[in-house]
């Protein structure tokens, strides 16, 4: 059991500094205010990680695991019903690690893990994202192939950008976690109102009730009981 | 003469602090940075602007002034030549004042002014986008109201981070100067394309003749003897 320590306080701490990047953002997240939310000293966190940016560097490689997983399947989704869940799962690892996406050119210009890797995790996404389209293309969506390209980096944007984009519009209380979730569904919407014109007409219906249904969904959840 | 020289300097000081936060970030220039590169002392930029926000500051209201000229004729523009010219001059004054837009989520957290103004400024950007679609729709497009506001909104993403977003794709080049011309065309080509399925056949084939000649424009301004 003794062994099984070090690993798991390493496992503390990245959990830790990952809730607190996202909250302040990690240009205002010293390791000193991690070791002081853990309990333990400086000197303990420096042992496992001794310098922030390898917190910042191994909480890249599990956003990067993360979403490259959901990536693979891209060239699965079928119908505007698969198109739904896939990118709303996409927007919830954007979520998960948001505190990267907050401060992106940021920290792209000054860490060197994130400025060679980050440039190759965006493009997978975009070619996902043309996966996605193309195999739409075999049955619900109509789009020539400059479009599917143009759609796809259309897409990425949104994707890298639409939590940001609620935040600017309001940035006392967009991204408290409980408008989290009715974010995300406008993302998503968004995201895939970009499909719109090539739709068949039943698809491009089921996409706007997709919409309504996962907004009033959250409406509930918020307050479970409407007057 | 000499009555004007502490308004003259003050002039310099924010032209200098907006080269260097345009260049290097906001949050990697200090005050002393500025005051070395004009070869003045600390203590004069201090008397000037006794605090880095000030500058910050006093360059979001000329941002803002800039922008909001050009938003005043959103509803004045007609058809796609039109939409284009505004939206390049749109861009251009993104691309002016960059350093808001590189740390935009950063500076929001943490400076008053940004936080109180720059939300507005944002809603009326969507609000100018909305009466430029709207004024098109009298012509040549085709788009209900609420597709109106849907695509003035992703239009405000794509004008908000579209050189951020190639700023992703290749780091350490996407915004030399000597790239941003030809960055600017393809984030006006990418948020005017958002109109293509309303466009009239005519426009929209005069969208892909104005974002290909502004192409080549930009390959021959870069290279003017070509092979």
């Amino acid at each position: 059991m003794a062994k099984k320590a070090p690993r798991r306080t390493a496992e503390r701490i990245l959990e830790t500094a990952l809730d607190l990047f996202n909250r302040f953002g990690e240009p205002n997240v010293s390791t000193t205010a991690i070791s002081a939310a853990l309990g333990i000293s400086p000197g303990n966190l420096y042992y496992h990680y001794p310098a922030k940016d390898e917190l910042v560097n191994a909480l890249f490689q599990r956003c990067d695991s993360a979403l490259s997983e959901l990536l693979a399947s891209g060239g699965e989704v079928q119908d505007v019903e698969g198109a739904w869940c896939w990118m709303h799962s996409l927007f919830e690892r954007v979520w998960q690690y948001r505190f990267l996406y907050r401060d992106l050119n940021h920290l792209l210009s000054r860490n060197r893990l994130l400025e060679a890797h980050f440039p190759a995790l965006q493009q997978r996404i975009t070619q996902s994202l043309q996966a996605m389209l193309r195999s739409m293309c075999k049955t619900s969506l109509k789009l020539d192939s400059a479009e599917v390209d143009a759609t796809a980096t259309r897409m990425a944007v949104l994707l890298t950008y639409w939590l940001s984009f609620e935040y600017v519009r309001d940035p006392r209380h967009a991204l408290e976690p409980d408008k989290a979730q009715a974010a995300m569904v406008r993302g998503v919407h968004h995201a895939l109102s970009l499909l719109s014109p090539g739709l068949a007409p039943q698809q491009r219906q089921h996409l706007q009730q997709l919409a309504g249904a996962s907004a009033s969904l959250n409406a509930q959840a918020r307050d479970p009981s409407p007057a």
